[in-house]
């Protein structure tokens, strides 16, 4: 199932793809519905919704967890400072960085090294910690797709990325999610694409990532407890505007696009902050 | 005041400080408190709490963002194999790791490498973006104590330090607010005092904090819209066990405590992870 999350007269509400139209199934949240026992009878039975005056949402708009991985892709460590990992990095986004298919990325005023970064989500259905790795994927309720927009001088002001990475509007999550069972376990050998103003400029396979999702999972729950509703973004392959010469940034006008097979096109316009 | 977050009965209630007594001011949390237009009238005629099953919580048990600082002492950042920073380094808290005065911190099953770290928390009451410094401690609701309790191998194990911060059950976050009106402006020139088993092993003056608490809302503003409820922890100072000779880690039977003058003792004992 593709399931979109939605708002309507400042209510949000979530949406099921049934045959090329989207069923509304009303004032609910994506794990609510995902919970509901007879969610295949509901969709069957739910009113087109009416898309005059939605807008779409990130999939889930306030995750508790965002929880990002750095260098899992070998070309991508390869294209960075740092060395190929033997454990996953990891780093946060908080969620007010976070944006919907469709809403413009917006370049801060104290920065133009805005970066495109293309990458996969899987979004915990079931929570627990110490999960192996065999059952890892079963917890998955679904993917989707993340343009990690981040602001290259301020990632590395620091020692850690944390305020490059969380930029208020940097974090393109959407346009919805496509439920497990319908990709290949773990989501693996999904082409990944990114393209910036029709040309393609990251292009990968989800079989490359140096941690899969299973791996992930398994390893992120030796520590941190995982809740339904948490969002792991597995990581960016090469390509990265910051690591060519010359540096490719992402400035006002432009229009990004990051494609997974299988789950969509995440498109989102480019804009300059307010002055 | 003292506002201190507290569960009974499974819901959760908010309680001040009246002359030596808890006033009960029943099932709302800190931010609403906080927000009611006759908080005074209300907490001068509100019952005693009875403690009976009462647990306290965290001031804010689920805050959208807790945004932690590292290096932002002189004399830890000399202690660290960091320099000493020219921007905050900033690393997030996710508040599946945020525990209660109180409740054990959990030493896990997979490393012993269990440190303390004391630090100051502010606590954001009005949101923003782009807040000026000179009006930055406007924003802040209260003060409160943490103890950034950090698995040292973990931290290290990538060149970001997510996953060693973020353990369950090692973030220890009260036991209360005090309102920014009973202290000095930004929190300045408090003492603050770590502690195990009894001996003092960190000893600072928040005057000594290379980013005071005006400097991290307006520096971190410029990037991430900071919404109410939001958390800084600002840094801890010189002493951690893991820069001693022999390292000091913490173990199981131990007590920790982590004093700010003003605002009060946040204390947790220490327990191994069940096998």
């Amino acid at each position: 199932m593709r399931i979109m999350t939605y708002e309507k007269a400042g209510a949000q509400g979530v949406a099921v793809e049934r045959g090329g139209e989207w069923a509304d199934l009303g004032a609910t949240d994506l794990l609510s519905a995902l919970a509901l026992p007879d969610l295949a009878q509901q969709v069957a039975a739910a009113p087109v919704l009416d898309q005059d005056g939605v807008s779409i949402l990130p999939p889930l708009p306030k995750p508790s967890k965002v929880i990002c991985v750095g260098l899992n892709y070998a070309d991508h460590a390869a294209e960075s400072p740092y060395d190929a990992p033997d454990y996953p990095t990891l780093f946060p986004r908080f969620n007010s960085s976070l944006i919907a298919d469709g809403a413009p990325i917006v370049r801060p005023r104290i920065s133009h090294e805005l970066d495109f970064e293309g990458e996969l989500v899987a979004i915990i259905g079931k929570g627990g910690r110490n999960i192996p790795k065999e059952q890892a994927t079963s917890h998955v309720a679904g993917y989707s797709i993340f343009n990690d927009g981040s602001i290259r001088d301020y990632q590395f002001k620091a020692p850690q990325w944390t305020v490059g990475k969380n930029f208020d509007n940097t974090g393109a999550f959407g346009p919805w999610i496509v439920t497990a069972d319908e990709l290949p376990d773990g989501a693996r050998g999904l082409k990944l694409e990114t393209r910036l103003n029709g040309e393609v400029v990251q292009s990968a396979s989800t079989d490359d990532l140096l941690f899969p999702v299973a791996d992930l999972i398994s390893i992120i729950s030796e520590a941190i407890s995982l809740e339904p509703g948490d969002v792991i973004v597995t990581g960016t392959p090469a390509g990265i505007g910051w690591a060519r010469t010359p540096k490719l940034f992402m400035k006002p006008g432009d229009v990004v696009e990051v494609e997974i097979e299988g789950i969509g096109i995440l498109r989102n316009p480019v804009i300059d902050e307010a002055a």
